[in-house]
């Protein structure tokens, strides 16, 4: 493997990287893997949010309510399009809030969000994101249907009542 | 207004056109706005749904349980780069269901969904979807302060038991 990277690979280190960065907690980090303007995110169950500021403020928001927090990327699916490049994966999370008021651990709680995330190629060549949108998994995949949806799906977000795809495990 | 229309708004009116497409139940105009391969979509509260068989499985299925659908945008924004272009949306949907048994009409749902919309430009010079992810709004924007977020919010995806968006107004 002493070939350079291919663009999909690159794109994928730059996708695991940004997750990485928010495992560590490290907002510098995550700042970096953004591009310096344009930029937006959907955070599960949030509105849009624009512009760098308001991206990287939201982080830091998260980062001072999350103990910690694992991601395990599945099904990542890389598009190359010239300079642009699309991801969308599945992140299985593991996470944990703040101690509780006696010192205890704060709950755990595993959760199941897909990801849209989107790059760009600078003129130095690194893939930086545009664009990150998450959301809930609110319903079930239908067991060999590969992909298809079950008859319980009655139109877009259909998903009242049904919780917000976190399973509390701990 | 004789000049020729600027990328974005170029792009907005794809944009545009994928929802009426919607709202007519055209599927055959659905697949029109959308390029050939590499396609993604996320529909509010499903999985991610990965190439153009599938996509379009899955806007059929909507459509079979969906007896109208209005959608009415805010908060458009346009990013283009190129060859590719990033719309933000909020949808502000109302929709029915199929009618009930007895021969009246099926609820009408009102529902708050933010939409990621990203195009790709064809050889022939038209906007083509390459992915759309939708997802139900399940916080609330704090007001006077520009998108920030509540209190409430304790990390991502943490919409455990808040529902799916939509709230029944009829």
């Amino acid at each position: 493997m002493s070939t350079p990277a291919s663009d999909s690979e690159a794109v994928a280190a730059a996708n695991a990287a940004l997750y990485e960065a928010l495992e560590r907690g490290d907002l510098d980090a995550v700042a970096e893997r953004w591009l310096d303007e344009d930029i937006s995110v959907v955070h599960p169950g949030w509105p849009v949010i624009s512009g760098r500021g308001e991206v990287m403020r939201s982080y830091a928001l998260i980062m001072a309510n999350t103990e910690y927090i694992q991601f395990f990327l599945t099904d990542v699916e890389v598009s190359v399009a010239g300079d642009t490049a699309l991801v969308t994966c599945t992140e299985n999370i593991l996470s944990g809030g703040p101690a509780e008021a006696d010192g205890s651990t704060g709950p755990l709680v595993g959760g199941l969000v897909v990801a849209t995330n989107l790059f760009r190629r600078t003129a130095e060549g690194a893939w930086k994101l545009w664009s990150h949108h998450g959301s809930p998994v609110l319903v079930e995949r239908e067991e060999g249907e590969d992909g298809g949806m079950g008859e319980e799906n009655e139109g877009p977000g259909n998903g009242e009542g049904e919780g917000g795809g976190l399973t509390e495990i701990g």
